[in-house]
C-alpha cells in the first residue's frame, strides 16, 4: 500500500496567520484590540490565544502569552522549541521576551506595531547574543488583513466615543 | 482626638523587598529557581508572586507575572497606575515589558541577571522614549540576600545531578 500523501500537506504561514486573523476578529467582537496568535507544532495548532486584556482584566493577557502557555498546557511540557508562534501583530517587549522564555523556535507576524513593537518599531530586541536563545523571525505575512483590523477597531471605538 | 500616626508608618523598599524574599525561599522549597515579587499599592501588598515555571508547566509563570495578574485581580484593574513591583531579581525582557504593559510606576529589584536581565545586563530595554511609559528604578535592593538563595539553589542542584 502507498503510504499517505496527505501528511506532508502542511499549512503554510498563511494558512496558520488565517487562523491567528480569526482569534484577532474573535477580539474584536467581544470589543478587545484585536489580535490573534496561535501555536503550531508539526503543523497542528496547539495553543489559540486571542487579545483578553479587558475581560480578564489581566494586564498580561496578551494574545500571545495567552497562545503560549495554552500550547504548554497541551504538550505537556513550557519548553516549546520546535514549536512556532504566529500574531497577527509586531509583539511588544512582554510578549516577545516570553517567546524567548518559552524558547520557541520561530516567530511569525502580521503587521508592525509601531507605538509597542519590540522588533524594531518601538524597541529593538532582536540579535541580542546574550539572549542564549536563538529565534527565527518572519513579519509581514497578512500584515495588511492584520492592519486593517485594528485601524477599523479604533476607527469604530472614536465614533462610539464621538457620539457618547 | 488625636489623628493616629500609624497611618504615615509606610513600608520602606527594604522591608517589601523582604516579602519578596520569602516568596523567593518558597519557591526554592518547591524546587523551582528562587524567584519572588510582590506588588504594593499605598503601603500595602496587593499581589505576590513565587517563581512557578515547573509546578505550573507555564513558560510564563515568572514570579512578577503571577505577582501583576494577581494585584489586577484584587485591585479590579489591569492598569497598576500607582504602584510599585517589588522583585528579587533584575526581570527579564518578557517581566520587564509586563511592566510596561501594566503600567506601574516604579519597579525595584535586588540582585542583577548577568544571563536575562532586561535592564542594561543581558538587554537594555530602559529609556526607550517611544515605549510611551515612564517607569521609575531601583536595583540592588537587598540584593547579596536575593543573590544567594539563587546560588545556594543551582549549588545544590548541581550536586544533586552530580551525585544521581
Amino acid at each position: 500500500m502507498q503510504k499517505s500523501r496527505l501528511v506532508n500537506i502542511m499549512p503554510t504561514d498563511h494558512e496558520f496567520m488565517e487562523m491567528a486573523l480569526v482569534e484577532a476578529r474573535g477580539a474584536a467582537l467581544n470589543n478587545e484590540v484585536p489580535i490573534g496568535a496561535v501555536v503550531a507544532f508539526e503543523g497542528r495548532v496547539v495553543g489559540r490565544g486571542r487579545n483578553m486584556v479587558e475581560e480578564l482584566n489581566d494586564p498580561t493577557a496578551h494574545a500571545e502569552i495567552l497562545a503560549l502557555r495554552e500550547a504548554a498546557h497541551n504538550l505537556d511540557r513550557w519548553r516549546l522549541t520546535d514549536c512556532t508562534l504566529y500574531v497577527t501583530l509586531e509583539p511588544c517587549a512582554m510578549c516577545l521576551g516570553a517567546c524567548y522564555a518559552a524558547r520557541i523556535d520561530r516567530l511569525v507576524y502580521g503587521a508592525a506595531s509601531p507605538k509597542f513593537g519590540a522588533l524594531g518599531s518601538a524597541v529593538e530586541l532582536r540579535g541580542t547574543e546574550k539572549l542564549n536563545h536563538r529565534l527565527e523571525l518572519r513579519g509581514g505575512v497578512h500584515s495588511e488583513e492584520a492592519a486593517k483590523l485594528l485601524k477599523e477597531f479604533f476607527q469604530e471605538k472614536s465614533q462610539r466615543l464621538g457620539r457618547g
